[in-house]
């Protein structure tokens, strides 16, 4: 063998090698199950991994493969676990979203996800079967670049803020109320959390003048107990935050440190240096703050709603500066939070999100398809509803996966739902007839195109009411290529849309009346989900399916399609 | 064709049209969902059955066949629906037990039981999935007697009581706290409740000196508004009592009226003349009542707890007699009731319950296979438990009925259960070693056979704790053979039973630190839960598994079997 090929075989082997260290399968064993718990200090049920609230964090780098033995230990209810922000390329049965992906995990039965997290990133996991997210089943998910890549910034160590809010009322009760006619709505959450930890009806810092509530006794060990996020001066934090609110948009900001956000859904962002910032139920960042500010004392971390009337006092925790302790009460008081219906402040916030030119894939300059998606609240048979162009998703028995990779006819309505709205409807007022109609058809999408969806907000049921609604979309990132008042218009907001740098991301909103045009390459076969992520929206009705190249699916596990019309195609019922 | 022939073709066309006539296919169309309800005025969620609570009841005739389509409207939990007492003969995929007869109904899913009323007697139908019953998923089934057919005794009219206990705490949360470490117990119940409707924190007949209540204020629209039962004097009326009750026995009494007890568990029985009557979780009788008191006032019903300390106070109706109005309060106080600790008086009663001879059929007179069940409260891992025969029944994800019909392997545990316990065990006493295990086992029954079964009771985990637990067998009748006090012993107890007129049921109690003597014949193919029918009971694992015959079922519809082990031998997923 002469000397060349010795050097080229030794080098494929350093490659194979070196791809086989970095690249790891990590493997988690999880029951699942109620418990009691106290995550703002009043004792409920909360729905646990493995005894733990919120659900353990997966750490991960990018390439490697994550699998998730899960044991359904609930009692009469089904299960899923949807991994939010991870697209799951060649594993689209693993997106754990119920009738959609796969078929619900039953008590007892087992059930493994296995895919690969391809990107580094923030990401979380939830449930997505019926309000299971909102029963505290989430967690987060941390994927670190892959083994000898670097962040395109510097940090000297990390925090993560997995953000909810919490109800006192059972979801199953809130369930019922929201499917009842008269309709019941679940009302403002009795407290926001900061990785689980809340305070109901007291407030950490209410020895300060403004505010109205009496002070939290917390003893340290509570389960409420806040973390405090414990620093040394100096240094740059990085700070991971996501949230997988119920219901709530929200603001975080920490007293006297700015926040620099370098992260938006799993993909850098052009640093921009805010006050404050928003966080819709769906998103995820990254921001930096550096600890330049007086070592003497502990400062604010505050958590406050927006969008909606708050009837919630704001959470916190402390950044607590080495060497004080924890316990120690921050001298100034809690930043001052946005009021709750500036969209003129929450609008320049997200319009600041723009993408890291350097590090992120550029849109293509045209579009296949645009889709228009109205979203209105709507009545059926008297019952309240959320629809998209007149519909109200209802999903099937038999998940779409398996049925229309197996073209099994009779699983879902075979009709494409609209592609647009009349032109003459007014999204200023309610509409003329509020009723609609429920459905389960699919948009499919031609494999490897680029499809524009205008995201179309209205007025609800009642005069002068729009709410906020982030959209998320499975199995991809999209561009978000602009945001906008009214209708949108095709000859006036075309030319406004953003191709240069729009942000990659995985969740966008729509703002009062306002449209978001979003765009999006069909690269990933499987059957994918996008909707409101606000819980009870989306359990109202509020989104719709898109499909694309699911001839092109493999390897389906058995126990994703083993229910309803596709039972018969499985085989051993192995995993 | 000569004359006789003639005259016989006709004959057999009269058979067939009368027969045709006589046997009804009988459909019902069910949306079972959860509601806001207010059983006992305390606003609270239940399930319900086509938004009724109770659910409807079925009225058939024996011979017919019940055709119940359901729907799965909850959110994120399965459903099945089992018909006490009704053996299912031919159909023991229609029994409706999870995992047993079954794979769970998921929601949306279609499911069509249909079965063959064969016998005329009083019945319901329940839940049997987690504590679904104690959610309030139960109603009545009364089958009337053949057409042509006539009762061994008369009656001008009949009321229908269908007796259950409520909590405030929902389900889920009760389920919670039995599967906690500490154990959290459910605790008595807050009403109980006649034909759904109950009293919580107040009493109708608060003005009577004896009573320590406020006097209850309900409306007579309200949804815990006591249904009056209106008679009129000098008549004779049928009650069909059945209880449904998550944990309490129960005794009824009507003041100043007799009751005559002619039927049990859907049995004729020798009738008997009570001042009040016992009835256990699972049972039903029918009495008859004779109007024959002034019919210048009402009477009351009352509903009192029995064999446990009670903290709920009697559940309360009227016996209204024409003229009176039903909202005109009985004159006299309520019957006392006997103390909830007067086994005697429990014994006595349950003692006098003999088969009506002419109607019933024998026991064999021996035994082909006799089992011993002892029944403890255990402990396993920490977690409280009660086991049989040291074993914790756990069900398995995929049901026994398909698996065992196709010879799966893995499916539960291969190893039968014990046949009987040590004699050495000390049933008066809490056990040495508490500890049990799990166990999903199966008693296998040769078919055509003669099963004698000893329940044998024994001391809780608490010294001089023994509790009383009412066993039901799904699919067949039993002999109760008798009962007795401490450890049975086939020296002196053997000659004791009851070969002569033993009554013919499907539930039998054992009592404190007492043996039931029970006999079975497997004629009936398919597999059969036996279990205590107190709910938080079974959930804690106490009852066994029973197959017969498996081999000849035949016609399993796919969706009894489309999950788990058995998916892949569904064809169409057709009903």
């Amino acid at each position: 063998m002469s000397p060349p090929n010795v050097r080229c075989l030794f080098l494929i082997f350093c490659c194979l090698t070196t791809s086989a260290l970095a690249a790891k399968t990590r493997h988690f064993r999880w029951d699942v199950g109620y418990m009691f718990w106290s995550p703002d200090c009043v004792e409920n049920v909360v729905m646990a991994i493995n005894g733990q609230f919120p659900g353990p964090t997966i750490r991960a780098r990018a390439g490697d493969t994550i699998v998730v033995h899960l044991h359904n230990k609930l009692h009469t209810e089904g299960l899923v676990i949807h991994w939010h922000g991870i697209r799951q390329l060649e594993t689209p049965w693993a997106d754990g979203t119920a009738s959609i992906s796969q078929c619900v995990i039953n008590p007892e039965e087992p059930f493994v996800y296995r895919f690969k997290v391809d990107k580094a990133g923030t990401y979380f996991y939830h449930g997505h079967y019926g309000m299971q997210r909102s029963a505290g089943l989430y967690g987060s998910l941390i994927v670190d670049v892959a083994e000898g890549e670097k962040e395109p910034f510097h940090y000297d160590g990390e925090f993560n803020l997995l953000l909810s809010d919490w109800w006192h009322q059972s979801v199953h009760e809130q369930e019922v109320g929201l499917s009842s006619n008269p309709f019941r709505w679940i009302g403002e959450p009795q407290s926001v959390l900061i990785n689980g930890r809340g305070q109901y009806n007291c407030s950490l810092a209410a020895h300060f003048n403004n505010s109205t509530s009496k002070l939290c006794k917390i003893k340290g060990d509570a389960q409420c107990s806040p973390h405090a996020l414990r620093v040394l001066p100096n240094k740059t934090y990085r700070l991971r935050i996501a949230s997988t609110t119920s219901l709530n948009s929200l603001n975080l900001a920490i007293g006297n440190h700015k926040m620099v956000v370098v992260e938006a859904d799993g993909n850098y962002v052009d640093p921009v240096a805010v006050e404050n910032m928003d966080i819709y139920s769906g998103e995820s960042y990254s921001v930096l703050i550096t600890t330049d500010q007086s070592p003497s004392m502990n400062y604010w971390v505050s958590l406050s709603v927006r969008g909606r009337k708050p009837n919630t006092p704001p959470g916190l925790t402390i950044l607590n500066y080495y060497p004080n302790v924890p316990a120690k009460l921050p001298i100034l008081p809690p930043p001052v939070s946005p009021l709750w219906n500036n969209y003129t402040h929450s609008k320049s916030f997200t319009n600041k999100i723009l993408a890291l030119e350097s590090k992120t894939p550029k849109p293509p300059t045209r579009f296949n398809r645009r889709i228009y998606l109205l979203n209105t609240q709507t009545k059926i048979n008297g019952f309240t509803k959320w629809s998209i162009n007149n519909i109200s998703l209802v999903l099937p028995s038999t998940p779409y996966l398996g049925s229309m990779k197996h073209n099994l006819k009779g699983a879902f309505d075979p009709k494409s739902p609209p592609e647009r709205f009349s032109h003459h409807y007014d999204v200023m007022k309610p509409a003329a007839n509020p009723n609609s109609t429920h459905g389960s058809g699919v948009y499919v999408l031609e494999f490897n195109t680029t499809i524009d969806i205008i995201l179309q907000n209205a007025n609800a049921l009642a005069e002068n009411v729009s709410e906020i609604h982030p959209w998320h979309l499975h199995g991809h990132d999209f561009w978000v290529l602009g945001y906008g008042e009214g209708k949108f218009s095709e000859k006036n907001d075309e030319k406004k849309l953003n191709l240069k740098n729009p942000p990659y991301r995985n969740t966008a909103v729509i703002f009062p009346y306002g449209w978001t045009a979003l765009r999006f390459v069909t690269d990933n076969p499987g059957v994918w989900a996008f909707h409101c992520h606000i819980e009870p929206h989306l359990h109202m009705g509020m989104g719709v399916i898109f499909a694309e190249g699911v001839n092109r699916v493999k390897n389906i596990p058995d126990a994703a399609i083993g229910c309803g019309l596709t039972a018969k195609l499985t085989k051993n019922n192995g995993l």
